[in-house]
């Protein structure tokens, strides 16, 4: 155990911070030293942050792992942003149907996609899966890889929520930020494993997220490698699924990329649960989470029952799992960040 | 344009040994610079990788390309190491076979198997590449990814290459380390393309290249999430292929793994001519390259015709697409690192 070491300086000055915050200081004093996660309110959750990266990262005790194993995942939806009142990618693949059904009314005949142009979301969510899985493969397919990030880009620059009225790359939880930028200072790597579109979370994960491109793990679309008249290559999207990177596909996405059993994961949904169970049943010190959305008023209250992102399995889970409940409104003291 | 940027300064150290290197310089004077390529012959092939370099990393010019855009991508088996009389991981499924075989005498009674035991090459390579999937599914599948990295780890460690007699993770071209050392140190982010298993090249890439796990990419069986009895999870190997990461599949890896178009490219056979395509009809400066494996004496001499890594295609397009020809006899001093 030596105390000069990266990791071993690092860790006793974040600690040394996170053990005073913890230990109430007086408000001078709180402010003298600073706190990784300062919108995280002081209780067991943020203290089992810290213990898990203390244990991992502090040299000379058995508990050590080494940085090339340190490997932290994170769910997108609900987990990093907002996932109501609808996932943010059906919400783009709407507002493509409408802009290419403008160019082609022959899509709105289909009963499914006329619905979603109308915005007879009632219609279009009792096609169930199927009808939503529909609806992606023609708004996102039929071009380019590049093509298609510059088109998430571009509605990126310009879509709002419904609710809040911001761009939606702005309604990520900030709490979450500070444990992703607490992880990388001690060394981990942050990974985003989603059931999202893997190309749809890479068009923004850089600048909103600080996770580059191939930090991503998400469902793919086939796509083909294809030699066009003028020479030039691509990669043309299909209409039709590779890999679904949801409930057992998360393990098996995080094998695939990662290639290591993580050591922390954050979710928030049923389809997350086998993504904690890989982590947490490791040997060694494990840590899963839950974000768990109780907060109706600064954010959306739902778990069990919900159309979307369902917390039931999780939920009769956790207790027995060791899994921890993050609750939105007592836990975190700040949701978005400002501006 | 500042020279006290991190990769303004790394270039112009870098490159000014490099210049002065290809200049001739007297031997007392080249000694006083270190080439960052010692064991690359002076001449047009090591000046097209100092110039892919120098054009993409200096600041201020059109050519500059951001440090995350710097992607570079190897080929494994011819391109990194060696690859005859049979592809390593062929070498490994044979000898394992043999070795399931002493447990399991039935499978001696299929008469591809009981070739392979036997040694008998011609029967196995007669039923080409149907048979030798055959031989891999069996071998390689029935056991959780960590079982299966431990055991070709521990097959490495004393296998040995029937005319070397060196163990294979020896057998690399140490100008290829160098190479890779150069780009890492320019910043480029250096990946693993092969079509070989992307286990079994993860089992060895990080010591043996400097390659993390998470940067390789290769052929896959499909992998199942399993919940043990004692509550213990792991990801169980299937006998099925899930992505051949070989011709086409090779960009379309790159696309799913990297998310970035190369800038530079190394291969060796056929199955790279699509990645070398995908890399340089990419926008700004690219560069592609192709070992030609023409030195009997230290290596092996061949191309067109052979059981294993083809480059029919290679060679005949090159020309055309400006990929340039490593010849092994001409602009290698030296192929595998000492010891």
């Amino acid at each position: 155990m030596t105390a000069r070491t990266i990791f071993g300086t690092l860790t006793r000055r974040t600690l040394a911070a996170a053990t005073l915050a913890l230990a109430a200081a007086p408000a001078a004093e709180a402010q003298a030293v600073r706190d990784p996660l300062p919108s995280w309110r002081d209780g067991p959750n943020k203290r089992a942050i810290f213990t898990l990266i203390r244990r991992t990262v502090r040299l000379g005790t058995p508990d050590h792992v080494p940085p090339e194993q340190r490997v932290a995942v994170f769910d997108n939806d609900g987990t990093l942003w907002v996932e109501q009142p609808l996932y943010t990618q059906f919400i783009f693949a709407i507002d493509r149907l409408r802009e290419m059904a403008q160019r082609d009314p022959a899509l709105a005949a289909h009963p499914l996609f006329k619905a979603a142009i109308d915005g007879d979301m009632r219609t279009v969510m009792a096609g169930g899966e199927r009808g939503l899985a529909e609806i992606v493969a023609v708004t996102h397919s039929g071009m380019s890889q590049d093509a298609f990030i510059g088109i998430v880009t571009q509605w990126l620059a310009t879509a709002r929520h419904p609710r809040f009225n911001r761009p939606f790359t702005q309604l990520i939880y900030q709490p979450m930020l500070e444990v992703m930028r607490l992880l990388r200072r001690e060394g981990f790597a942050v990974w985003i494993v989603t059931g999202g579109g893997q190309e749809f979370v890479r068009a923004f994960s850089g600048p909103t997220y600080g996770v580059g491109i191939d930090r991503v793990v998400g469902s793919v679309g086939k796509t083909e490698f294809r030699t066009l008249p003028d020479g030039k290559t691509e990669l043309f999207r299909l209409p039709s699924i590779e890999a679904v990177d949801d409930g057992p596909g998360k393990p098996v996405g995080i094998g695939r990329f990662i290639g290591r059993r993580p050591i922390i994961a954050f979710g928030n949904s049923d389809g997350d649960v086998e993504m904690l169970q890989y982590t947490t049943t490791g040997a060694g010190q494990r840590l899963g989470l839950f974000v768990h959305h109780d907060d109706a008023e600064r954010e959306y209250a739902y778990d069990r029952e919900t159309h979307i992102g369902k917390l039931d399995r999780g939920l009769t889970l956790a207790p027995t799992a060791g899994w921890r409940l993050i609750s939105m409104k007592n836990d975190w003291l700040r949701i978005f960040p400002s501006g």
